[in-house]
């Protein structure tokens, strides 16, 4: 193969945005040729914007055609493992949006078709191609910040009014989205949390508020904290209601403290480790030798067009997957754990009790105030430029 | 009266500190007559530092000689109680050092017997004397910020190795501090938690670990959740083991966000309050407009002078006091509830529990490795230039 041609399912806001990369000519080696939507008015957008890209009502036709070495799942999340699943029982490679989906049972199902399939499996995690978070990466897993002993992110930055609410009848609803910030805003900064420090939490506990300062149901304004197995704490806060909000993590460990903030990143490092430190020095009041550095800016990061390069080369040229889609199930199983502490108003142990969580999750769901619609809602894609 | 007579009750750490200020003629209309300690190194050491300064044993000795009008208590924390309420039952006005006590249960019997006294009460909170914090206050309580939505302390730039922590036998036990870093280093902040913003927390959740990194008895590293009347949520992070360390405290108002860090206030305000910007916009995706403000500085912060010559006009003048010692029972309340959370693995309702607090804290010190000293332990106060 020496180019990979890929369909897209779901042409709404998230799938409008692949179709413009991969019909730009920016992915070498990719080329879209097929799109499906089931709503009339995202079919009759794709055919009015891209000449040479045949249009169907569902992936199963658009894959059967034979079109397609490849399938972007861009459908609302709670469609993303079933969408998946299909797409390795019918043989195409398989690129999801994040999040994975919306419980992690149902992720850990599309995860096992995966491993039993030949096909790469990928997620758009576009914020692991930034270079910042990259760098974070690398400076813990080379041991530059030495043992992890604390996170803490606040990215409360998710401005959104009534209106942004408003705007689909599925936003911000248990049956329509299976959550709040922390299924529609979040599911970047869930995975780079666990990413860059390379742990996952051993137990949560979590401080969810619902419909805060907004007429939704679910949630928009959590605290939450995490303990590691190393006995590292972490704190993880966001909120959709204030403004200007933060961006702000923060990360300490026995080399010093990493701060990620405005685009920036500083690095307070020890001259020794704390532990040698402490270890050695006898007057009350000494603390270790701290340099305050400016970690170098590596450029912009490529995004959306850099996980589809990525995905495209892992196909056509076996590089490796810098989100590989199986990972999904982190950031996505750290969600669950906050909305079931909350829930259940008391600690949650990782791993998951994903058949409690999943049951929890279905008794809002039959609360839920969102119905499915028969018909579209509406034709054209919001602009999202910049919010994702 | 024209001059108030002073004497210091313990002069140890910071009495002797106390004791510099008011005999280097700093303080108008104050004079240091005399000090008490009941170790002999510690009397030696100010019979040989100050002329004209009569010396005692014991604090009654000291206040029955009619030789001064005020004491600083600034004995261990857990007689500050006892010092202030004989102080008030044989006439003078009482000044304590922070924290107010140990558990609130003695405190708020302090503070009803400085009720019953006609006598001015004190707590040397000298950060409350921080032009960035009393502007942070008046920036709230003028209405600038608007109704407070979130509040984010991390104080974890208390770095403390062991060699501090051996430094004294009774440093960081139950039974000789009664806690950590929440009873030792951090009252100012607890304090100022709740004295910038002007609320109370209505519960808590708390997550103390002790010992971490050191060998110790007490917490040493916190994270703390609150919940206030008006739907606010905080969060306080602390921890000695950590270097370098952050301290930065985040306030969001319904009018837009206050950052105080590096010595800096940074208001992000908003032109109309959130509230208003959400009920009129109409676009999905806009957010009210925010300009960023520096905040003027006004100053540096008079500190332990500034706390003495305000006790001192207070006396003299009748000049409201910025730090009126009723008020030391909030800061210690919310450490009692951090420490109260902890043990019982749950939430903590606001007022506080005082009596079950009593008992839980009655049950580490019976367990604890201090054991009172017969004899002084050592002569001359260790240099704390910077650390309070």
């Amino acid at each position: 193969m020496s180019i990979v041609r890929y369909g897209i399912i779901g042409v709404g806001n998230m799938g409008s945005g692949h179709a413009k990369i991969l019909t730009d000519g920016s992915i070498k080696g990719a080329v879209l040729t097929a799109v499906c939507d089931g709503f009339e008015k995202q079919r009759e957008w794709a055919k009015a914007n891209f000449k040479d890209v045949a249009v169907f009502e569902t992936s199963a036709a658009m894959i059967d055609s034979g079109l397609v070495d490849a399938v972007v799942v861009a459908t609302p999340h709670y469609d993303h493992p079933k969408e998946a699943i299909q797409g390795f029982a019918k043989g195409v490679h398989v690129l999801i949006e994040k999040p994975a989906g919306v419980y992690a049972k149902q992720v850990r199902e599309m995860n096992e078709a995966a491993a039993a399939s030949d096909k790469k499996f990928g997620i758009v995690y576009n914020q692991r191609m930034n270079p910042l978070y990259q760098k974070l990466r690398e400076l813990i897993a080379s041991g530059e910040l030495g043992e992890i002993r604390r996170t803490n992110w606040i990215i409360t930055n998710w401005y959104r009014s009534q209106a942004y609410y408003d705007s689909g009848t599925w936003r911000a609803t248990w049956g329509g989205e299976g959550g709040g910030v922390l299924i529609n805003q979040c599911p970047h900064q869930l995975d780079l949390w666990q990413w860059t420090i390379g742990m996952m939490p051993t137990r949560m506990r979590a401080f969810c508020q619902f419909g805060k300062h907004r007429s939704i149901e679910v949630e928009n304004d959590v605290t939450a904290y995490a303990e590691y197995e190393n006995g590292a704490t972490g704190v993880f806060i966001t909120a959709t209601s204030e403004a200007p909000g933060t961006n702000r993590l923060e990360v300490s460990g026995d080399r010093g403290k990493i701060v990620i903030e405005d685009g920036r990143m500083t690095f307070w490092r020890l001259r020794e480790s704390e532990t040698a430190f402490n270890a050695r020095n006898k007057e009350a009041f000494a603390s270790p030798e701290v340099w305050k550095i400016d970690i170098p800016s590596h450029g912009r990061s490529p995004e959306h067009a850099g996980i589809l390069q990525n995905f495209t080369d892992a196909i056509l040229k076996g590089t490796p997957l810098v989100a590989p889609g199986e990972e999904g199930i982190n950031g996505l199983t750290i969600s669950n754990a906050m909305h079931l502490s909350t829930w259940l108003d008391g600690w949650v142990d990782l791993p998951l009790d994903e058949d409690l969580h999943e049951a929890e999750l279905n008794k809002r769901i039959a609360e839920s105030t969102f119905q499915k619609p028969a018909v579209a809602e509406n034709a054209k894609p919001a602009d999202l430029t910049g919010t994702f």
